[in-house]
């Protein structure tokens, strides 16, 4: 048997290096960009909030629908999307119509949305307990404590899934929030 | 430039039929593979609660150590589960222990643990809303019901996120579980 | 302790039907998807053949660049492709422009590249042997069998690894082709 | 509308330390990790070649088994491993009995194999030219430089995918070994 690609070894060690690779494509998500997203996400809500009482309920849904498409992966079909305060039979929100209405609301087709980022909102902080990073995509849990103007804080249990599009971003493909259970 | 391998075209036509792969390693989750896993869940639940009033509490804790050592992932180092009925400051229960005390209770660690799966469940049935298979991790959003031994019936709303392990078995590495909201 | 979301279990039965989620977003990649994008690979290398000996090379250069841009994943910053023809020291095409010249040629940058999808090829079948699904990537490993005008059958050993994209189509970022050994 | 979790945004400052999770399980894979799969799977080939040269072909099948069940994936299944010497109609190893007998020989289901791994290696070295990672699976390209004991270097163009058992360890799922083409 004859190996047709015998060089001499001289001639190979001179080649190359034994370092890491020339190209790397790095798809998984990282904790970084985990925290990163969260930042995100709280300082849209804020930011909203802060539309809307500047410039009005119509600014602020335009905001709303802007963040809605870059930060929720509702592009690809659904988002398993339970918000903080939905009641039965809409608890869920899995189209965009459905996202768009519980933050901003004005859409008679959910009677009882009024629009959690149109409550004042100034401070959003998230504090996450464990981060799960499946690879290509990736879960935190942790409390999300929401200040608004008069200084009141409300904390909620949070559940996000992200996976990272096609240009790189992470998207949310799983948001359950709930109010702390008290035990009363 | 000369190809090697050049072989006639009859020959090669009668060589190989062109169809699926002989050989198919998939490690994709399934729908129904989700379906199954939830089915598991739900039925572990009555079994505690059932092996609990036929056999007592220390055969439920050991029913509840082998279900949790089988469904969910804290081999893996963590599991983000949120309760439904837990309080601060263990809200979360990422560690081993933390889950088994919510299930059966008995742990002084967990002061305020009663036990979830003690609670006679006699039914428990799965209604999910959505599915978000990634790929090598899935999510479900819906309701869970409830059932206990006078016909009262408990709705929670429920997020999991399973992965398969190396024996192709569903873990479940997010638990999200909270009372519904009831807009009071 | 009281548990709000307690309703009557009649009410409950009547409110649901237990079966497959309503919605379900499914990213995993499928064996049928992986068998239909080799039939489109392969279509389009003998497209590109007709296309030059009707058309002419502009003709070819335009549609391998179609070809590329839409089943390869160059625009995730570099794709692992060993054409089957390559030399040192330009074995691996990891870019958009490498791709391209080993297709169709006429890239001074690689002198020795004549054009492999040029080569009149007229039929190009694949015959998988093996497929891993690893969830949100899949491989593939097999012989590509490609004949020319003259009836000439040259095979390949070939590996192809998929990701799916946001529109949901599969796109190559691992291509490993090699000529067969053949012990001499 | 009530919201039950309020507490005064004092309290909640105190409560928390905006960092990163307290815990984080992290199943993607690194590059870092990818390399050292290389390193060892280099090592291996060198360990089986010298401990055939010292304590015969028994002691060096031992081995050989042991680097394949902890480096190889076949108990997932099947394994995508196209050897870089392997002749029709035995070209791909989806088994582990395949794999064995390419590294070892002596197998008279292969006749054609004479046992790679025992070509008196005395150096291995992986020069990776670009790395893709999908998050739960990461695949590499490169050359691989063969030094045997009179010095003659073999170069193979290879290509390896890899996914994470759940051990953390990384398990080889596709290898496509090729000789270089030079030409001719």
């Amino acid at each position: 048997m004859k190996i047709a690609s015998t060089i001499t070894a001289p001639a190979l060690i001179a080649a190359f290096t034994p370092a890491l690779a020339d190209v790397v494509v790095n798809r998984a998500i990282t904790e970084t960009e985990v925290m990163a997203a969260q930042d995100g996400w709280c300082q849209a809500l804020v930011d909203i909030s802060s539309t809307n009482a500047k410039s009005g309920g119509e600014a602020a849904t335009a905001l709303a629908e802007k963040v809605i498409d870059s930060a929720y992966g509702y592009q690809m079909g659904a988002v398993l999307f339970k918000p903080t305060l939905t009641v039965n039979p809409q608890t869920f929100r899995t189209t965009r119509a459905g996202a768009l209405s519980y933050f901003v609301g004005g859409d008679s087709n959910y009677p009882n949305d009024t629009g959690f980022a149109l409550k004042d909102w100034t401070k959003c902080e998230h504090e996450t307990t464990a981060t799960f990073i499946a690879g290509s995509s990736a879960s935190t849990m942790g409390k999300v404590h929401f200040t608004d103007k008069d200084g009141n804080v409300t904390t909620v249990d949070k559940t996000w899934t992200f996976v990272k599009d096609d240009a790189g971003q992470l998207r949310i493909v799983v948001h359950h929030s709930s109010l702390e259970f008290t035990g009363e």
